[in-house]
C-alpha cells in the first residue's frame, strides 16, 4: 500500500506544447500489458539528463550517453519496461541501437536523434521483434495529454503511476513543466533515478539544461532510497521544447530563470518522494534529517546510513521506537572523528537523545506515538558543523521481502 | 533455522588451564534467562582485543579499551546479554565501571584488572544493582570445564550456542584452544564481532597476542555480514592463559608460532562462520568470492556490495536465480573504472557470465538447482588483477523482518 499517495488525478496533468505521448501493448515479458512508451518531440527541443553511476550499466543507458553527447537533435524517446537489457554485453548494445533505428524509420530521423530506456529484469535477451512490432501502435497513440498513459506504461513493480505537472509565468507567459516517474525497487539513484523524465515548454538554451538537471536530480531523485540497491538503468531526462512565447532564458541567475528552476526542483521532488511512497512494501514515509555536520557530504553520509540501516527500517515497520539502532547507525557511518558525546536525536518534536544519551525526560509513549505515524521525520544533530542534508526513505516490511523473492515468477 | 550448524558437543570442547567459566541468572532484561558470565584467569595470564568501529561504541567498550591501555594484568571478565549500555552517556559509562568495581572486589583485584562487555538493547539504563546481586552465583559457578554454560550464557536472539576447540601440539607438548562467540543481527563487524573469546594455554610472549588477535580477527569476524549494521559493543577477545610447558613463543615466524597461527584463525574462522549460519532468519550459507581485482580492498568491496543488496539477498532466501542482481551489486560498488566487458561470474560449478553478458550456454535450471542448495558459492572475476577476497553471509527472509520487528516486544 502506498504512503499517502494516489493516482494523479487527470485534470492535473497539464500538456507541454511539442511534446506528445504514446503508449502500446507490445508483450516485451507479458502479454496485455503497457509496455512500450514513445515520446516525440517537435523540432527545437533541447534534451540534457544524468545517467545512473553503476559500473554495470545498461545498453541504453550507454546508447543515451552516445547520442546525447553526438549532439543532434532528439526527436523521440523509446521505453520499454519488461526487460532492463543489462548484463547483456555486445549483443544487448546492438539491440538497443536496433530499437533506435526502427522507430528512426518510423519517424523520419536519424537513429542517433532517438534515445532508449529499458527497465525490467537484468541480464535477459531484448526481444527488439516484439518492440518493433508494438512501435507503430504507440506512434498512432501519440496524443499532447498523454502524460497520464506514459506513468501508467513505464511502471514495473510500482503500484501506482506517478506523473505531476506545474505551470509558472515567465515574463507573463504561462509555461508548464510536466513530468513522469517509475520506481518501486532496486532504488538508491546516484545522478537519476529509476526513470524519470520531465518536459517543459520554456524557451531555454539549451547549454542551461544540463546544469538544471544535475541540479534538479541532486534535490530530488539523489536524495532517495528504498533498498540501497543503485540500478543498472537509471535516468533522468529534461526535455525544453522551448515553445513558450517569453524572452529566451540565457542565463541562470534571472529572475525566469530562478522561477523556472525552482518549479522543477518542486516537480522533482514530488515524483522522486512518490517513488518512496510507493517502495516495494513500504508502510511509513521518512524525512532523514542529519544537521550540524562539518560538510554536505558527511549529514549524507550518516542519513543514508540510517535509511539503509535494515534494523532500523524494521523498527520503523514495527512502529517500535527502538532508536538506539538510529545512534548505531550514525556510529558506523564512516564520519572520522565523530563524537558521540555531542550527538542529538529528534523524532518529529520528540527530544530523545541529548549529548549521546538518552535524555531522563523522554518517555517511550512519546517514541511510540510518532513511530505509529505513517509520515515520520528524524534528525540527528552531530553539533559540530554547519551543514545539513535531508534524505526520503521508507521503512523494510514482509511484503518487501515477498515482492522480491517473487518478483521473475 | 540455523544453517548447517548444530549445538556443540560437550565433549568437544576442552577446558584450557588457567581459565575458568561461570554463569548465573540475574535477571538484567528477563527472569529465568542465563545472562551474565564471568571468565576468571589465572595470574600470569595475559590478553589482547579487537573492538568495534563505531564511533558510537558502547560503555563497556569504552572501559574495555582504558583498561587495556592501562596495562593491567587481566583477572576477570564480565558479560551481560540484555542491555547494551549503548547510547547512555556519563551515566553508562559509570555503570560499566561499577560493574568493574563489584566483580574487582568480589575477586580481590583492582577494578582495572576487570573487563566488561555488554550485549543486548541500545540506549537503555544497565541495571548495576542487579547484575552486582548475580556475580556471587557466577563466580560460585565458576568451572574450567565451563565452556558450553559460557556459550549459552552470551547468547541474544542466537538460537543456538556456539563454541568449538582445537588441540594442537608445541615442542610435544599439548596446547588447547577455545572459543565461543554470539551474533544473530546487527552483524556486520569491523575489528571484530558483537562478542568473540577465544583462550589459550599456549606459552605465548604478551607482546605477539595484539597482531595474532587483529590477523585473527580479519581473517575470520571481519569478513562476516548478516545485515550490514555494524554494532555498537563488536569485541574479540584473546586470552592466553601461557600456562602450558613447551618453550616460549617470542616470535611470529617460527613453527610453533604458526601452528598456534593456524589453530587460532580455523577456530575464529568456524566461531565466525557460525554466527552466519545462525543468522536472525538465515535459511542459506553464501561465500561469496571476488576474485581478479587490482587490490584486496576493491575484491572485499564488491563482495560486501553483493553480501548487502536486499535484492541478491531475497533472490537467494527465494532460490530465484535472478543473478542480474549480483551484477548490479558490483556495479555501484564504487571501483574506479571497472569495466563491465571484462566481469565473470560463477554460482559453484555453473559459469554464467562472461566479458559481462549471460553465456549462450548458461541454462536457467543450472543456476536455480544451485540456488536450492543450503550452501552456495558465488565467485566474480573483475579480470583487472590478482587479488581476492572472500566473505561469508547469509540470504533475508520473512523471518529477519519477523525477528526485528519483535525484538523488543
Amino acid at each position: 500500500m502506498p504512503v499517502n499517495l494516489t493516482a494523479p488525478d487527470p485534470a492535473s496533468l497539464l500538456p507541454v506544447p511539442g511534446v506528445r505521448l504514446g503508449v502500446a501493448m507490445a508483450g516485451v515479458r507479458k502479454a496485455n500489458r503497457r509496455d512500450l512508451t514513445v515520446i516525440a518531440l517537435d523540432e527545437g527541443a533541447a534534451v540534457a539528463g544524468v545517467f545512473t553511476t553503476n559500473r554495470f550499466c545498461a545498453a541504453p543507458v550507454q546508447v543515451c550517453r552516445e547520442h546525447l553527447a553526438a549532439g543532434a537533435a532528439v526527436r523521440a524517446l523509446v521505453i520499454n519496461t519488461g526487460n532492463a537489457n543489462a548484463g547483456t554485453g555486445a549483443d544487448g548494445l546492438a539491440r538497443a541501437r536496433q530499437t533506435c533505428e526502427q522507430l528512426a524509420g518510423l519517424v523520419g530521423c536519424r537513429p542517433e536523434q532517438v534515445l532508449p530506456f529499458s527497465t525490467g529484469v537484468i541480464m535477459e535477451t531484448l526481444p527488439v521483434d516484439r518492440i518493433a512490432a508494438g512501435l507503430p501502435q504507440a506512434l498512432a497513440a501519440l496524443r499532447d495529454d498523454g502524460w497520464g498513459e506514459a506513468a501508467l506504461g513505464i511502471m514495473t513493480t510500482d503500484t501506482l503511476p506517478k506523473a505531476a505537472s506545474r505551470r509558472i509565468h515567465l515574463g507573463g507567459v504561462p509555461v508548464t513543466l510536466s513530468g513522469i516517474s517509475k520506481g518501486a525497487g532496486m532504488i538508491r539513484p546516484n545522478m537519476a533515478t529509476m526513470l524519470g523524465f520531465i518536459a517543459t515548454d520554456a524557451n531555454i538554451a539549451p547549454a542551461l539544461l544540463q546544469p538544471l538537471v544535475r541540479e534538479a536530480a541532486d534535490a530530488s531523485f539523489n536524495r532517495i532510497t528504498i533498498d540501497g540497491d543503485t540500478s543498472t538503468n537509471d535516468c533522468f531526462l529534461l526535455i525544453a521544447s522551448r515553445r513558450a512565447a517569453h524572452a529566451e532564458i540565457t542565463a541562470l541567475d534571472g529572475a525566469d530563470a530562478q522561477a523556472l528552476r525552482a518549479a522543477l526542483i518542486s516537480l522533482a521532488q514530488e515524483l522522486a518522494q512518490a517513488i518512496v511512497r510507493d517502495g516495494e512494501g513500504a508502510t511509513k514515509f521518512i524525512a532523514i534529517t542529519v544537521a550540524g555536520g562539518r560538510d554536505e557530504a558527511e549529514c549524507r553520509l550518516a542519513a543514508y546510513a540510517i535509511a539503509h540501516s535494515p534494523l532500523v527500517k524494521t523498527a520503523f515497520f514495527a512502529s517500535d521506537p527502538n532508536l538506539g539502532r538510529i545512534l548505531a547507525a550514525v556510529g558506523y557511518a564512516g564520519i572520522a572523528d565523530l563524537d558521540q558525546g555531542l550527538i542529538d536525536l529528534h523524532l518529529d518534536d520528540v527530544h530523545v537523545v541529548a549529548r549521546g544519551g538518552r535524555r531522563p525526560e523522554y518517555r517511550e509513549e512519546d517514541g511510540q506515538r510518532v513511530m505509529k505515524q505513517s509520515e515520520i521525520s528524524v534528525r540527528v544533530d552531530l553539533n559540530r558543523g554547519a551543514a545539513a542534508a535531508t534524505v526520503w526513505t521508507c521503512d523494510l516490511s514482509h511484503d518487501y521481502v515477498t515482492i522480491n523473492a517473487d518478483y521473475r515468477s
